[in-house]
């Protein structure tokens, strides 16, 4: 075991600091000395807007999207597409899209994938609602923008069967070159992904 | 700008996350989509061992040290070496000291180092407090633990200009190749001073 160095409530902070994503034991030694440093330009308002934040997060039982309201402001602008549904596994992925401004519809936040491996089946995920949704009159399409890999596929193939009762079209993301990506870099897979839909120029 | 995506109080909370070293834009985004789905395991105790140490933090007043006591447990123990004054520039330096149990004597931070260039003079760091612990009747040795850096070493031999009127012993770290280094990636510098302190075998 390590000194302890200083006070507990101060490693208290480096421990916790420690479990976020990005930042390990060191690197959480550094920010906490950084948040004592600058006391009341960081550590201060920090402190305040993460107390303030976890008083007020929720989720939007409509769509699974993290906000402090609910319904979401998501669900609830109605400049948006209501006739859209984009399925996402997570709600980062949700922000990726916003911050892309790629979907003007609807989302709805699955809240992962099947797993054999991990045991999560179809009553693990937020799919139950999606059908429900996807049956209301409004919603024409479900676009499925879950991730490029077996288990995201996997997911959509059950969605996609899940969904034939419901009279919608269903969609996935195009598979192909990243803009602005050079072909020397690409996997084999993508670049055949690419090749086989090809568009006219 | 950007579409907001969540609430204000979401964006405040990444706002002030990505200023922690070690994070940027959208790491902070990653690591507030983990607190929020991580909430009572990570959310709330993050969030509560900030709270206690943001009011607990204290500066020694005696060597600079951060801990949740004034004098820190560094000073007021017993049984470390009275006679012996380490000098670093920052925290950091000192709990890197700490964790390798390298040094058994008291501390000082002195805050920095002068530079001209960021016009840091001698009164902005804790030079003044140095030398008066320094003509205390215990002290024998000052060891100088400043980093290897122009600026850095200029603070060294300044310090050491400052602590000629008292009886002290003033002392350097020692030069040489890191142990576990490798000869082939160390720099020119490294590899002559280390040839010039050599030792006997």
């Amino acid at each position: 075991m390590s000194r302890k160095i200083a006070g507990p409530e101060i490693e208290r902070m480096i421990q916790f600091l420690a479990k976020l994503p990005g930042l390990g034991p060191r690197s959480a030694r550094r920010a906490a000395l950084h948040l004592i440093k600058q006391k009341d330009q960081l550590f201060v308002p920090l402190t305040a807007a993460l107390e303030e934040a976890l008083h007020k997060v929720v989720i939007c039982t409509n769509c699974g999207n993290v906000d402090t309201v609910d319904p979401c402001t998501v669900c609830t602008d109605l400049r948006r597409d209501r006739t859209v549904i984009c399925v996402v596994e997570e709600v980062g992925d949700l922000w990726a899209l916003e911050r892309a401004s790629a979907i003007s519809g609807q989302y709805h936040v699955v809240g992962g994938t099947l797993s054999a491996l991990d045991g999560i089946g179809p009553d693990d995920l937020n799919i139950a609602s999606l059908v429900e949704r996807a049956a209301g009159d409004e919603v024409a399409e479900v676009l499925l923008a879950l991730n490029a890999t077996v288990d995201g596929q996997t997911t959509a193939h059950y969605i996609t069967d899940r969904l034939a009762g419901c009279s919608v079209r269903v969609s996935r993301l195009a598979h192909g070159v990243p803009v602005g990506g050079e072909l020397d870099y690409l996997d084999d897979g993508t670049l055949a992904a690419a090749v086989k839909a090809r568009r006219p120029f």
